[in-house]
């Protein structure tokens, strides 16, 4: 029996493209989260141990998976060049941290909990919802940008006028901040306008431009991702079936006009055949 | 008079095709759900015993509309063929349980709600709602289980920080995440935030970041079934409709390509006429 | 100098398709309906007087411009063949109401309240928005129907067993649908979950997947009616401008098929040339 | 040295394309922000006379910025037929005014808050969504009427008949629209209804059919942006690329009816020398 590395590294290639390899890290992974979950209750002192033993297995279990996975790619170049597996990796390598006492219980908690997100990197179909999330960062970008400004205006006036009225709410830029946030939402705006409304009778106008304006940058945010996916949607669907339909109706229109230059100089070759056998007729008489 | 059960059957057939027949299912069923609700009412007891009259005649009424449409059909086979069908007969055979006492009392009347979906099944229209929402299912799902996983992720996070400053919240992960979808719905959000901000000042990017990343999954989950039902509806539409126009361009630009080769051919054709006849013209001479 | 019915017909026709005409009319509209909204201060009983006055000015003008109109259109059915007049005559003489006292008071001023509708019949663009929600109606209907199909099935579980627990919120069928509506906008929901929490803790089953089908059922009824529209405007678009793309297309198809039959044809011809010529030359030598 | 006008403006225009010097500009009003922020909070002061040198110091920048802008123009006419630099004159010159004492010190502040706004003229992706946000007001406008015209009919309604129960909700029909428009957000809406419920029992018809007007007119706004948005970005799209696909298949459709009519011809010519060959051939004979 050889164990060279090259049949090594097609074995565990192999094993990863097994459907109950699949499906058993799928469920390591949903065990690990519900563990998560567990300890969030009051639970027995005995369970506890359990726990822990559970655990270190699954932390066991994840590392072994992704050495396996760096021997299957070959190199740790070709491991590392897929943004997924250093998704996992960093994951993996997170939750090393041991489940000790003190500071580090509350981290290695808190970084065990984003175990649950290589679900993702597990099931295409929510690869491909965070691909599509991660492509309208740049739009959602400038949008937010805007909603910020706008946001920034309203809390410096609310901040001049309204904060002797109420400190708590009104105090400084950034309690003004989330007030409007808050205001944006809905939640209890009312309450907060008819305090001001008390002092300056005028100000629901501050209020009722606000929630207008910002219900329309929203407005625009969703259309123009929406435009943005459907345009780009398109554009794959052009490329995957040849060259789309507009690529062919150009096309067309190009090689129409070729064929009609080529008709007309067949017309003339014709007319001039015309003239020439009725000519040989003729001196044929 | 020959009563051969291929009469019986076509009769019956005529019968449900038949538009007062129809229209006196839907009466019945109607009846059958306002029953329903007027039992909710304090009402006189000789009423009820109305009202359990009423009942009964309800349900013979609907067993024998069923079997009737058993007969029509041919077969059981034939019968249960149709999902709808199949929707129906559980309705029908679960309110057979008989309204007597005790515990079977709340089960039959439980039992008697569901008729009201009978409604979804006679008229057309709202079998078509009700098909488009189970075909959006599979992609609500992958939608869902994202959703969740972020759910899951800022509720653990939420039962490790928050558990001590309010139990009834955050005292275990699934107190947390009813908690978290309610602050999704903006229901009291911020009396939910402020509670928290008195103990970690800066958890308020805590809650900002859960409102923006869920509204914008939600928003995706939108855009996702308008797309899919937009991309749906189009290819039906071309199937219904020959080919399709982006069909029809393929075909003119596969076929303009033939016919441009034909052009070629034909005019060399033409010059070796033209030589042909003007050298006949010449040895003519 | 003619008065004859020709002529002022005519007359008036002209009237009606002067700017500034519509302009005065608009305005009465306009005075009219603030006077209905001043009305609802505490004014000084001098003014009422002026109010009266105006509103007598106002009723009479209206009921001038609008028999006007009728002559204008030459007969009775050609005035009430046209749904916007038909919408301001009834407006117009339900204001004839007299501004006495007593119940009547209450009826005259209600009605007058109508008079702001006729901004409705007075710009195009508010009419064509009008037209568009009257064209929804339909669609609306059968997804409305699914929607209080759903809302009466959970109103009648929740009749059954949350009445006992608070018989305001859940007390009978129609508190419960209100209850339900309220649930529906998210306006304190929580609160009446909590409360049938403290009895059934399973209970939150029932708000969640209430909340969840509600909203898909809107989110359907959204975009049919986007995608209704977007149709329609579609169709409108191509039949204005010929034949539209898509039906050129085909006409291109049709004719490419005829057109490469004639080529065919005409190639078979030049071939038969060929050969003639040919042996033209032959048996010339 | 020569200093001629033209060099000096060839170098202004030259420095504002400068990447470096847009970097500095946006940083400078990055920073006027921050202190519009700062100052709403208590600060030494100390700080205070610090902040007034660096308001100062950006008010004399940002004078300067604009005054170079202007000499790079060319002309005064140039500068200002940029409706951009209109736009950033008023906010510069607006925050010339003296951060004095009394009075003018707040109106001071509030024109310095508006220097946030020069972030959208100097970053090209505001600008647009800016642009897109003016040409919706037209649009928006309409259904806005529309909006204000249910609002004012239900608000006159309101105040005639609720005006009694809650004098601060219903008091005259300003206050009642404030009050709708909180039922039109959902905020503590069914306080409001259950109020009235308890004199007109009826009243929650007033409420929910509101609720369903207002929800449709927003949603039919928000379908006419997002398809007037979609059409002229369509429009737009096809322009730049040459006539558009539209414009080609028509194109295509009359060119290829000529060519029809050519070929027609051509066959015609055809069968003509056909004949005069085989009369040729045989007159051979």
């Amino acid at each position: 029996m050889s164990f060279s590395s090259e049949s090594i590294q097609s074995r565990f290639a192999a094993l990863h493209q097994n459907k109950f390899f699949e499906f058993f890290v799928i469920s390591v992974i949903v065990i690990s989260a519900l563990m998560v979950g567990v300890k969030t209750y009051d639970i027995h002192p005995g369970f506890i141990t359990v726990m822990n033993w559970l655990d270190i297995g699954v932390t066991v279990l994840f590392s072994i998976e992704i050495i396996t996975r760096m021997v299957a790619a070959g190199s740790l170049k070709a491991f590392f060049s897929k943004g997924w597996n250093v998704f996992d990796f960093i994951i993996v390598t997170g939750s090393l941290v041991p489940l000790g006492d003190g500071q580090m219980v509350l981290l290695g908690r808190l970084l065990r909990i984003f175990r649950v997100l290589r679900l993702i990197s597990m099931i295409p179909e929510l690869q491909i919802l965070l691909t599509a999330f991660v492509k309208s960062i740049p739009r959602m970008g400038y949008v937010s940008l805007l909603m910020f400004i706008i946001f920034y205006i309203y809390a410096a006036f609310g901040s001049i006028f309204f904060s002797n009225i109420n400190e708590s709410l009104w105090g400084n830029i950034s309690v003004s901040l989330l007030t409007l946030f808050r205001v944006a939402t809905f939640e209890d705006w009312t309450d907060v306008m008819y305090e001001t409304m008390e002092v300056y009778p005028i100000s629901w106008i501050y209020y009722l431009t606000f929630i207008f304006i910002v219900a329309f940058v929203f407005l625009n945010m969703m259309i123009g991702i929406v435009l943005d996916v459907m345009q780009k949607e398109h554009e794959r669907y052009d490329m995957e079936h040849g060259e789309g339909e507009a690529g062919e109706v150009h096309w067309l229109r190009v090689h129409n006009e070729l064929m009609e230059q080529r008709l007309v100089k067949m017309e003339e070759v014709l007319r001039r055949i015309e003239k020439q056998t009725a000519s040989g007729l003729e001196s044929n008489k």
